[in-house]
């Protein structure tokens, strides 16, 4: 792209009412505006424009009703103490971004335009950032096939959008270690699959198996690898790691597994601390061992939702195997702190993960007078 | 249900001009009319409505979008030479679109209420069902969820719509067999995923090595299971058939593998004729060697758009083997036409298939005139 495309901005003159703040969630609310851009074979990606959330018109042909051509990331912009807005390594999902493009078949995107319209967007919307103690504003990049045709095929036509979530704190009342159901019959996907592609066919696939977990009483499902059914891959939808003899163990990026970002800074942190970390293939039964033999020390996922989440009980063809006593591990409480400290501008950022949205604070004061 | 839910129509006011029969293609062209059902947690599946074909709108965090949570059906009505509207089996296909919504968590369609609103909608939209030879009306029933919220779980809203296209001829100059690549790296599916439901995901999972084997001159792709790379699955978006030394074999239903209409039609025309046809796992490499052997005799695709596909040749591993001098065999042409002739009521249909939309010619005719 030589020329750069130019992001225009419409402001909404009804700005909707903010929700309370205790009363967030997950997703549920949405801010004043979103980031729209589309794509035409012949024209490529053009229009990059900021506009009044609102919703979308699709022909009922459109290829993503029908054959799944869509990809997304999700990230987070943080309020620092000091008014700072921050965004947490956006670039790492930038690019992968277009590495689930790339293997979607869907055209790949220009990540410096989007990381520019992703902090205009946010200068624009900074005052839905929640300010209250674990608070976040949640931010959901994502594409779709919009051709109306029905022949199997990539789109020749695509949107992409940014939409924005003001978020709750995932723990209000402390890290809380959830029961997970190790899964023996269904699978989220193969390698030769989309597993590692962050698009809606991993998750549509996941769902039955999480209803039949919930309604057993378990937060999640565990991920079994699906050619043996023993190696572990994920938990949910977040990546998991377990700490066993003092030496953190995660499952290598095979294919299959979901390259997070979480788990990537995980890793990393651990390093900087001097913690053996190590990524192979992990099966389930040598996990069960380890548990038996008293050696399993700690259990988590990661995920940008919640960060960390301990694991404190398993479940695996009926047999249970608890965890720390069922507690958060002193592992996993300090990875979560540290992590969520940095994030939030009240731990020093040894690793420059952080990238303030310059000149938001001045347009956010702005955006706020104009709504008085 | 115990109150049947009533079916409103409102009549397009400005018909859509139709598309001359030659240039049909396959879903670029639909007809005036759509129909359209609301799911809500709180009140079931509701507001059956049959209305002017026109665009969805949705919320940008609509779950389809995000967790790709939709499944379809495609079906053809076929007008006959003195003047009747077939339907092939529709109720495999609502019975198949109740075993989608179940494996993606999605509630449950009446039945009889869908197969209600089909007959109602093709006679409302009766004058766009092309009468030129190989022409038909391709039906696309699809389920998606609506609710606008981004956590990972089953909506709480969907909509079930119908849409419908006039398609032209598969074999606008006979049956014309194809060139399939044998796909070693990706996969489109494995056992415990979603493979024998008709979802969005299976078919973006296969995008990619589609596009790879069309730059290399290959017409499709053919899938090998997920676990052991080498048993035979489906051909593209077709089920697969191969006849060796007299005898036809198709891949068993294992889990991955769509339960086809056509294929299961075509195995009781088999049987019929007291051809054998056997149901079992079938590898690659069995296939190639009964292929060199000389002992491969047809291979053909069945599915919908096509119904039959004959297959002259494939190329696995850089290894080609053409099939029957790259010509259709002629079972694979006995069954086309057969199978053609029962859908298109030139030839008597001993097992019933075909369903006769009742009252379409009457309404037509008005439906004609109204147009006047």
């Amino acid at each position: 792209m030589v020329q750069p495309l130019e992001i225009t901005i419409e402001r909404s003159v009804n700005k909707k009412e903010k929700p309370p703040e205790d009363q967030l969630g997950f997703g549920t609310y949405f801010t004043d505006h979103m980031f729209i851009m589309d794509y035409a074979i012949e024209k490529g990606w053009h229009q990059p424009r900021i506009v009044p959330y609102q919703p979308i018109l699709l022909d009922p042909a459109a290829k993503v009703f029908h054959y799944g051509q869509t990809i997304f990331e999700g990230l987070k912009a943080y309020l620092t103490d000091d008014g700072r807005t921050l965004l947490f390594r956006p670039q790492k999902n930038l690019q992968r971004l277009n590495r689930s493009n790339e293997r979607l078949s869907i055209p790949e995107i220009d990540e410096a335009l989007v990381l520019d319209a992703l902090k205009q967007l946010i200068a624009v919307d900074q005052d839905w950032i929640p300010t209250e103690a674990g608070t976040s504003l949640y931010i959901r990049p994502f594409v779709f096939a919009t051709q109306p045709a029905l022949g199997v095929s990539p789109s020749t036509h695509y949107q992409f959008m940014i939409i924005m979530s003001p978020v709750g704190a995932y723990y209000p009342e402390g890290v809380n270690p959830v029961k997970i159901f190790v899964e023996s019959e269904y699978v989220r996907t193969v390698i030769g699959g989309v597993g590692e592609a962050k698009t809606a066919g991993n998750y549509a696939a996941g769902l039955k198996a999480q209803e039949i977990a919930k309604e057993q009483g378990y937060s999640q499902v565990l991920w079994l690898d699906g050619i043996h059914r023993k190696y572990i891959e994920e938990v949910g939808s977040m990546n998991v790691f377990f700490k066993i003899k003092g030496t953190v163990y995660t499952p290598s990026l095979n294919g299959s597994i979901l390259d997070g970002i979480t788990r990537n800074s995980i890793i990393h942190l651990l390093k900087h601390w001097n913690i053996p970390v190590v990524e192979q293939i992990l099966s389930i039964e040598e996990l069960y061992e380890a548990g038996k033999a008293g050696f399993l020390e700690e259990a988590f996922g990661t995920g940008t939702a919640a960060v960390i989440s301990p694991i404190g009980e398993l479940s695996w063809c009926d047999e249970k195997l608890v965890i720390n006593q069922g507690q958060t591990g002193d592992l996993s409480q300090r990875l979560y702190d540290t992590l969520s400290g940095i994030q939030r501008g009240t731990i020093s950022d040894p690793f420059d993960w952080m990238l303030e949205v310059e000149g938001s604070a001045p347009v956010a004061v702005s955006s706020k007078n104009s709504n008085l």
